[in-house]
């Protein structure tokens, strides 16, 4: 054996005796179980209209843009998604990336370096905390949501002259809240700090997101990243804000720069998605109705996005609802340590506006009960 | 203007003051311009077969996997293509991730620590270098292919008791020359080292990869990472390796964990381009003989991947020649500093088999008289 094959066992071990082991699990193609566990929000990704857009942009174009963006493997249907995504949100300028990841490492690392200041909030997201370490900036993690530590980090900032940027998501992915924008935008814009929003759970269940809602869009001071794997149903990421920013990003963004450009079928399906999110605003409307509903039937408070987290007693309670679920041809999600940022095990239920009326009705009996025998 | 508009502003000054600032180009589908600028290595990104495949998928799975992998992102597509990847890269396990930027990044970052020693090339593509910053670990940036320097650094990583890690690729993406990979892997083993090879422009172009080729996949003292997107003509990454490497991965891989899946259409796209791949080894060696061929006609040393380096007297000569195949239906590819290891601006060739006999015909004798006038 040697020392690297040792090392992997050890993990295994300890991951194997802390009870923490994960492991995939393939979904058939047609599996009819109702889907309550991904992030397909308002039901595009399958949506035939969208499909047919994929579909038809790989036999037009190819499996894959064949280069990275810079070199030839800018497409006309990413121009395309940017213009349209920029409108919907109301900024000036979007740019494509393959992910959402690729999104968030980029708008970080080529705006922030060590001489920056970045205040992150504690429950950010895994790609902008590697974001900021990739960015070798100062970091001080803000409690969550707390607005006066924010403020007590820009007057530091400002007393040291660091440029500041401030992290938050409109929607938060753990716990489904919303952050406290308007007062973060307001504090980055009087102490002349840039605010990041991840949207990734705000597009489409909020329309053009919170930031947009919020009369926040546009403004020099607040940038915006989002996932079309979310919502908008495919793959990729997109940064949106000032044409200045993009064309930085464009320039010195290496996760855009040293990266193949997103394929044909995800950018064309993420299009076709966001031209039925943007007239049918009706999608957003019914998945805030459903788990606001849901939320009242079990007893715990709504979050902002379309994912409820309903606490268990422990990572077992937890696991044995969902094992029960699925026993009901119901797929829902599952929380345990160390992937929540509070200890606490959940079920995470999402209420997708693409899940057919009767069937949400019925999973919504279904859950109801389970989660009163498990709980 | 705010701060942050003022220091975008004065970074784009420094751009076009250097004559750096780079702009991005849709193309058209169906563009006539043969392309010699792309990675898509055996033309199969545009094979009638792979888009049908990549097409069918967009339609029976929908535009994305709606899902993280571990949570339901993962569909029976993936695992099929990660059990062929790994048969005909003669691995014992593939994982696939949504770019071959989030394969590099993850193997770095879920092997290596602060306690972990990574002897780097120094020409490594861009995802390795943010891969080992992002992982924390002591990096010695090794000169290029200098197998005496790996040396030192292995009995001195060995000395101070680290894990060593070293870092190259098969084919390296600047210069097209080939690692000595033989003489690489027999020192990891004998420091007890970990090889990690890019395999992204040596697959395809030599059938399984050097590794392969060389005798040393499965070797457990050598890992393999691989992108979806040049030869296979789609998107994503792999690493391939161990089942104990893959499982640590699935478990402790971010950029894997907290990323929706690959979309449908390009999974199956890499899918059917593997086959004919497997099925076809007369591509590989067309490309070969192509690259050779025309290295021989404009005088350069041949390199070991698909893509030619015609060094230039200047970026603006090479520009200049550019723009002038450009003009004859050409669409090559120039790379300028701060893009080229050594300061040296070249114009970059691809010799795909994916260009029509006759259309290279026509644009070898197009390319040297380009060069002759240009260079
Ligand atoms: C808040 C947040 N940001 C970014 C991402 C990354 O997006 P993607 O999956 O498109 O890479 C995710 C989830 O995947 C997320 O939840
Ligand atoms: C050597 C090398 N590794 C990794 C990558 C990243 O692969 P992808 O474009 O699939 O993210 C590239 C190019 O894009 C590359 O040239």
């Amino acid at each position: 054996m040697t020392a690297w094959e040792r090392w992997l066992a050890d993990q295994a071990t300890a991951r194997e005796d802390a009870g923490l082991t994960r492991r995939l699990r393939p979904r058939a193609v047609g599996d009819p179980t109702i889907d309550l566990a991904g992030n397909d929000y308002l039901g595009l990704a399958v949506d035939p209209a969208v499909r047919e857009a994929a579909g038809a942009a790989a036999l037009a174009w190819g499996a894959g843009a064949a280069a990275s963006r810079l070199v030839t493997g800018t497409l006309a249907v990413h121009a395309e998604l940017e213009d349209e995504l920029a409108a919907y949100l109301r900024q000036p300028a979007a740019l494509v990336f393959s992910t959402g990841y690729h999104a968030n490492l980029s708008v970080v690392t080529a705006l922030a370096d060590r001489t920056t200041r970045v205040l992150s909030d504690a429950h950010i997201h895994a790609s902008l905390v590697d974001a900021v370490r990739l960015s070798r900036a100062q970091l001080t993690v803000v409690p969550h949501s707390d607005v006066e530590a924010v403020h007590a980090g820009l007057v530091a900032a400002a007393e040291a002259g660091e440029r500041a940027m401030v992290l938050a998501e409109s929607v938060y992915s753990v716990l489904g809240d919303a952050a406290p924008l308007v007062e973060l935008a307001a504090l980055c814009e009087r102490y002349d700090a840039l605010l990041v929003v991840d949207e990734a759970h705000g597009v489409g269940v909020h329309g053009p997101g919170l930031v947009a809602t919020l009369g926040l869009a546009g403004l020099p001071h607040v940038v915006v990243t989002a996932t079309l794997s979310k919502s908008l149903g495919a793959q990729g990421g997109a940064v949106l804000g000032s044409v200045a920013l993009r064309e930085h990003l464009v320039n010195r963004a290496r996760p855009f720069i040293f990266d193949t450009g997103l394929a044909p079928a995800p950018t064309a399906g993420a299009l076709a998605a966001l031209r039925i999110m943007r007239s049918r605003p009706e999608l957003g409307a019914l998945v805030r109705e459903r788990v606001d509903g849901l939320a009242d039937a079990l007893g715990v408070v709504a979050p902002a996005g379309a994912v409820l987290s309903v606490p268990m007693s422990s990572p077992r309670a937890a696991v044995a609802a969902q094992a029960a679920a699925l026993e009901a041809g119901l797929r829902v999600g599952c929380f345990r340590p160390p992937s929540v940022p509070d200890g606490i095990s959940r079920l995470r239920i999402t209420a997708s506006a693409g899940v057919p009326e009767a069937d949400w009705q019925r999973a919504v009996a279904t859950l109801v009960a389970l989660v009163k025998e498990h709980q």
